[in-house]
């Protein structure tokens, strides 16, 4: 869910390693984003929508990874393929740090691009 | 320069370790993300203006660090602190992996959240 530069990067890349990709996204224009090797489905929907998240295939998917730009959008989407449709792997992106330890603690797989590009250039400077 | 989210914590971080930090923003309101513990400086200026660096303290600095949401502005200033001002640890974000492999190619220390992310969420995804 989110066809941004990191979404759809992520979806050209599994989808070239033979994963069968489904990526979603509000705005039919971020599809402009895929390469033309692009092999999966690109759906217009919303992944925070049931109906659009049955249409995706949800039902059948391995792993949901929401990195939409909005922070309560991905939770929300997160929560839904979790708890509703019992998606094994779901990962969601949270920019703001405290909230990401507030989902990390109720069991959500959440990542803070924030935290882990501030660490790791701190850990380069003092290289 | 940038006191977005990522400069932000960049700044508290080396700051808490004892590091002298100045950091450059165009925007006095996104000083709010500083935490009160900052015992930096923040300085509201053009981290591509080179008086604005000076001011900053550019000529005497270890590192410059440039994590502004424009890749073109993070490229001009980080060009700038380093054949300019010579500052010997220069690191510039492009959030375009195009851009960046020109720009590392070029010389220019530079990482891109995109191609970091996407591969760090394929990895997870496939272990």
């Amino acid at each position: 869910m989110g066809c941004g530069r990191v979404g759809a990067q992520l979806a050209g890349l599994l989808d070239s390693d033979g994963h069968s990709v489904t990526i979603l996204d509000t705005n039919a224009y971020s599809f402009r984003r895929l390469l033309p090797a692009f092999s999966g489905t690109a759906l217009v929907g919303n992944g925070t929508d049931e109906e659009a998240l049955k249409k995706a295939g949800i039902e059948e998917a391995d792993a949901f990874v929401a990195v939409t730009q909005g922070d309560n959008r991905n939770v929300l989407a997160a929560q839904i393929a979790k708890h509703i449709f019992g998606v094994p792997r779901v990962i969601c992106r949270i920019y703001d740090p405290i909230r990401q330890e507030l989902y990390n603690t109720l069991g959500l797989e959440t990542f803070s691009p924030t935290t882990l590009f501030a660490q790791m250039l701190k850990e380069k400077l003092e290289k």
